[in-house]
């Protein structure tokens, strides 16, 4: 960590495509000094149906890039990796602070409804692991926790049909497989980063005193208390820079990564690298 | 070749997941007695996403196993690596024969309509290499060609919601996108092995008169002409035997495959190869 005594290191945000732009959009907004450097692995998404063995290996050969061109904090902005490879990824990269997005979700969810009925949305991957239902029973033993894989919504997001009776539809009907299941949810977990562009459809189709978690906003957060604690935080912050990288396909990269982003990219401002 | 002539090899069939088992369920349809492996490149799909020099890199990897375990025939059962790959492809299997879905796809609709208005259904990767555009126009140069990138009828396909109004809805917000581009369509290819099984969903979308060709049964009637041509045909076939290849998540190809195939599939229907 001595590097970082003596220039300001960027964060390192991983992902394993373009949804993880959301949590940059965050940690943007939260922590407009930092300088910022993001790798989506296109070349191998989605993360989300592969196997945990694939998904981990990945994750190391990635994040392993972003270590050897010097950051401060690795913040994987993928559920997938965080579910499946956080604990191997932390043993990789020790002393290097990494931290994840299940778990800044599970403690936002804990604190925003207690003891009542969780509803996770994210991918089959994501759900088959069940970590969002771990990590919200370790932080409330009362909590119920349902986990519901919405592959459909990647797409969604992705093609930008975030708004209009597609989306909604789309929506209740995965929703309304939960029927027979037990009783509106009290919080909805939006357990994928494509998600948060989704929000205002997911609101939509929820009784209105449902609250939303988003993961982007909560891992931003559990970011910016990170770097204070270990005070690698404003005093030591840069210019607000931003490093894109892509492992393949910068054009599609800028196209949609923009939608989760929150502004326009151009192919120009992707720097492909080889893992 | 000269295996082939002392014992019946089977037919290869390479996809990027599991949206060739269209293809291959048209193959067993068609041929019945002829044996045939299917290597499904799971851990990278999807390819429609992905750079041309990375599509091209995996389809020859993943092709190069079938090849070594003895092949007498190569159908490459993806349009992505058809449009982007097939050249390279039969230049690293000679004298191997090897036929992609974009030609045969291409014949049958010049054969179904003469002149007319073709629209190409693909992914994003399919529509930008303009390879039916192509395939078409050398076949029949009075005809016009418009392609359609459809992303959404992937994932829709892979969750089974194949009817119903979500499924007409998303078709025709995508005809929609056509709209003062010119007349309806006189021929609609489904350009993606992932369509055919949405097929009644397009259908219900498109005027009565119009034609629909599907790569699947079309390039299972150009591998059999092929296979006749060659005097590997019929006389040489075996036993209808079916062998199921993936490069990852056996469980995942068997519960979405399954509903390419047209019949259950159990994970331990499927062996994981590496590649």
């Amino acid at each position: 960590m001595n590097a970082a005594q003596t220039q300001p290191l960027p964060i390192g945000v991983f992902d394993s495509g373009v949804g993880g732009l959301t949590v940059l959009k965050a940690l943007r907004e939260k922590l407009p000094r930092e300088d910022l450097v993001y790798l989506g692995d296109t070349a191998r998404l989605p993360y989300g149906t592969k196997s945990p063995t694939s998904i981990s290996r990945y994750a190391c050969q990635a994040t392993n890039h972003l270590r050897q061109q010097g950051i401060k904090l690795l913040v994987v902005a993928c559920n997938t990796a965080s579910a499946v490879a956080l604990d191997v990824l932390r043993e990789q990269m020790a002393p290097l602070p990494v931290i994840g997005v299940v778990e800044p979700g599970a403690t936002a969810a804990v604190a925003a409804v207690s003891g009542g009925v969780h509803l996770v949305l994210a991918t089959e991957a994501t759900v088959r692991l069940g970590a969002y239902a771990r990590a919200i029973a370790e932080r409330d033993s009362t909590a119920r926790v349902d986990e519901l894989a919405c592959e459909m919504l990647v797409s969604l997001a992705e093609e930008g049909w975030t708004d209009g009776d597609i989306a909604t539809a789309i929506v209740r009907r995965y929703l309304g497989m939960l029927d027979g299941k037990g009783g509106e949810p009290d919080c909805v977990i939006l357990g994928c980063t494509h998600f948060p562009i989704l929000r205002d459809a997911i609101a939509a189709c929820l009784d209105a005193k449902t609250r939303i978690v988003d993961s982007a906003s909560t891992t931003a957060d559990a970011a910016s208390a990170l770097l204070d604690e270990l005070g690698l935080g404003n005093e030591q912050a840069g210019t607000g820079s931003l490093t894109l990288l892509a492992t393949d396909g910068a054009r599609r990269f800028a196209s949609v990564g923009g939608r989760f982003l929150g502004e326009d990219l151009d192919a120009g401002d992707i720097t492909l690298v080889d893992l």
